[in-house]
């Protein structure tokens, strides 16, 4: 199991940072050359499969175990009136998740995924970024932590999702210390807001930039400063996953910004990561840009959860299927391209 | 059974095309409103939904029944090597079909679909399209309800697909007499042809277009004269699928180019369908556009078989499973938007 005793923990786990097996890799591209198909004709589904055959260490990966786990956080901003829904909405959705009513039960269900989820102290709202910071060390030491110990021991492919009424508000703000910019160009309309909703909502962000930014030395603090317990929760869970050479379906807007602390001070800490989709809010485009990802999918969804996740996994599966299943040229006796 | 005794037939059963039901899909959209998640944030899922329950006429459609159908045909125009690969591969390709070891095997399976291949005189190709028309009318109507019969009666969603060396020729000039332009605006790389096979490709389609354009006044006769066995039966499946109000995932360039001759005549004809993915076909993007198609996928996959169909189907799976299993706000006591 790993777990960050300190901040200095965090930041040093982010320079020493695993890679993918390249001799598997490489086995991997050799049997794709041979499949009964005109080469890279499969396009970015070939390219899924070298990801896979580099993290697993296998010429011919595998998704049996899927892991799908949503964190969820509530935020001291959020009674600044930036969400369309109201706090509670939170606590609501974490029973309806337990329940099994939500989009991201069904999805998963639908790809395969197992699904657990790791609510954070809702009672116990983060500070208001716009004033303070969101997280004591302590608190955001244990999010990072629950974070990382949430990953089932067999994973073979990590869906990251969240829930989190006003989580696009801090996700902006982390965006911008990570990448610069302020409000203007990260905050979006999240679950759907109204013009007045927006203005509050990039001006929550641009004060919590004025002042926090010049304090956002290192990936721990920025998130400390800035983040929210389910962010940080998937940060430690995708800093975990690259350690245990676990690779991960970025979902959305979140899941982005709680991968940009990281990849400011750690570019290559996305090398495990697949980016599931760009979602329809606003700044996610910029973000998946500054993050070097090129999604798998673009069908404008926008509610987290880990949604658009679960939907790029059946993508995966199709890639692996394909990979592993089809025959040779030389088992098919089929005549190759001269 | 649907089944076209003339030419006057199949172009008459393009004028009475079959509406989606409304009602269902307003019962749907309703639904849909309740469901617990912000208004639209499943984005194309929740397209997806509305599209399937149209033509299901149910409220909460299901795909427990997809079938995917590969037609196989050869081409008398590549004899002029227009293809990467030799005419003898048509044939070894519908062995590996029948033998579980392509693309389309996998990811049939993969979508859980059905799958049936369907060759149609491989031993007679059509005739030379830059001589002469490439089918008789019996040749062509034999095509096309070999198409229409191949359709299981209990489809829920059908994935038509294809396998013919040489069959982006025809498919290039099906495109240029159905939407205008010439060989310059359709003829593309195929399976992976050097420059000089790319010189000859576009002499057989200007050749074909010199000889056919001024005779292409309906569909049939259109598909007739510079189509393809595979390619009139996509068109025939396709038109008995819409007659039966079975739902169609559109797979690449090839697939496109059958629908395009009947769209120029009856654009509504492509109602029932979606189109699976953009393919790195270079003017399937083109072709696309003048369907007035928005893909699903971009995954830059260019193999036919029904491959973009098979993987696009993963993603109608994931939309009709969070359509028809998610709690609604009531069911789950979860406050709305205000």
């Amino acid at each position: 199991m790993i777990r960050f005793a300190t901040p200095a923990e965090f930041n040093a786990a982010l320079r020493d940072l695993p890679m993918p097996d390249a001799a598997a890799r490489d086995a991997a591209a050799a049997r794709q050359a041979q499949l009964t198909k005109p080469a890279g004709s499969l396009g970015r589904l070939e390219d899924i499969a070298l990801f896979m055959a580099g993290w697993q260490g296998s010429v011919c990966p595998t998704v049996d175990r899927i892991a799908a786990v949503v964190f969820a956080g509530n935020h001291g901003c959020a009674a600044r009136r930036v969400s369309a829904f109201p706090t509670e909405v939170t606590a609501q959705m974490v029973a309806n998740f337990h329940d099994g009513g939500a989009a991201i039960n069904a999805l998963a269900r639908a790809c395969g995924a197992s699904l657990a989820v790791v609510a954070l102290d809702l009672n116990r709202p983060t500070g208001d970024i716009a004033r303070g910071p969101a997280m004591s060390e302590a608190d955001c030491l244990a999010a990072l932590n629950a974070g990382a110990a949430s990953l089932p021991d067999d994973c073979q492919l990590f869906l990251p999702g969240e829930m989190g009424i006003g989580n696009t508000t801090p996700a902006a703000a982390l965006c911008a210390a990570s990448f610069g910019g302020n409000a203007a160009d990260w905050v979006g309309k999240g679950t759907g807001i109204d013009a007045a909703a927006l203005v509050r909502k990039r001006q929550v962000v641009d004060d919590a930039l004025a002042r926090h930014r010049d304090d956002c030395g290192t990936a721990f603090e920025t998130l400390r400063r800035l983040g929210g317990r389910e962010i940080a929760a998937m940060s430690g869970a995708m800093l975990a996953a690259r350690h245990r050479r676990i690779p991960v379906l970025i979902d959305g807007f979140i899941a982005c910004a709680a991968m940009a602390p990281m990849a400011r001070f750690a570019p290559a800490i996305t090398g495990h990561c697949l980016a599931a989709h760009r979602s329809g809010e606003g700044a996610h485009g910029r973000l998946l840009d500054a993050l070097g990802f090129d999604p798998l999918l673009a069908l404008d969804m926008r509610l987290g959860e880990g949604s658009g996740a679960a939907v790029a996994a059946q993508i995966v599966r199709s890639a692996l299927a394909a990979h592993g299943g089809m025959a040779t040229f030389e088992e098919a006796t089929v005549a190759g391209s001269p």
